[in-house]
């Protein structure tokens, strides 16, 4: 028997629906936001609605964006002849936050996982394909994570991407730049040896 | 400079402002909502609203409830002469989980707090002397949390119930059940040999 409102349970149960937050956890955002005037609260659930109402997929790269094309793809100051492969939206953030890489990007939207039943064409590579063979694209990049399925997806489009005869290139696999020897793991120490570099 | 649409900026923001998320746990809830079918998304939305529109304090106990009354105050197999203190709302559900206590509840909706400027007036106590004061209470637990601001408030309380000639009481300190004595902290362990029963 639950001792809340119905109301007040069903927005716990909406809270502990999302990935990470168990039922404690659910229940305290859930008193916060009625400990909220009413005004603040409304902003909340006007948000959410507002966010998936507006934000959509940029019809070139695949990122979120609230207009047609997004701002990196709409910019003139980017290479356009770059396109960096990523497998979420937060991962373009990830490798923008370090204002080195200055091409486009494309967002994948999943990683290929038999697991999970998500084959070739539940994520965005025909896209990737239409774009390579539209554009004066001369290398892509592969930016996918660094693990089984982000390897095995970024493989397989490296595949596909063979005949285009261009250039497909795959981010450095190493020790991380401040972390201590002691703590890496031998699959990335035997890599960082591997890829080591002339100094 | 952010990468995201300024909607999904926005919904970002409002996740990060809830307690114990941080910007990468926003994040990663905002991009799950906009990964929900409209209808889902739309429903946590409407979940936040009706909780907000739908829930307010119970006016004898003041215990969050839909109705007027509460389902503990209102129901009839509960003990009247005896009512338990306590903070917040969730501590109603801790007690009523033990299934042992069978009396009714009141919650103060916070503790007297001198560095976050929360005095006497800005919680229920008020409310708690009209019902003791009206009805046939015989006893008072306090049951507010065993910290500074916890023991605070319960002395206060404790005092303002003095003139009603009344059973005040408070919960028992001592080691949890379960536990081990090695990883009791030395407070608790003195409270418990304090607290000593004969057996």
């Amino acid at each position: 028997m639950s001792f809340f409102p119905a109301t007040l349970e069903n927005l716990i149960d909406k809270f502990a629906s999302l990935p990470g937050i168990g039922r404690k956890s659910a229940q305290r955002l859930a008193f916060y936001l009625l400990s909220l005037p009413d005004s603040e609260a409304q902003a909340f659930a006007d948000a959410v609605v507002a966010a998936k109402t507006n934000v959509h997929c940029c019809k070139i790269c695949q990122n979120l964006t609230e207009g047609e094309v997004c701002s990196i793809c709409s910019s003139d100051r980017r290479d356009r002849s770059t396109i960096c492969v990523v497998s979420e939206p937060r991962d373009v953030l990830s490798i923008e936050r370090g204002h080195e890489y200055n091409g486009l990007y494309h967002v994948l939207h999943g990683v290929l996982s038999p697991m999970s039943h998500v084959g070739p064409d539940d994520i965005r590579i025909k896209e990737l394909l239409q774009r390579v063979a539209d554009d004066e694209v001369e290398e892509v990049i592969m930016a996918t994570n660094p693990d089984t399925e982000g390897e095995a997806t970024a493989m397989y489009i490296s595949r596909l991407l063979k005949p285009f005869n261009i250039r497909v290139t795959r981010l450095a696999y190493g020790i991380p730049v401040g972390s201590n020897l002691e703590f890496a793991d031998d699959a990335t120490l035997n890599r960082a040896i591997e890829g080591r570099t002339e100094m």
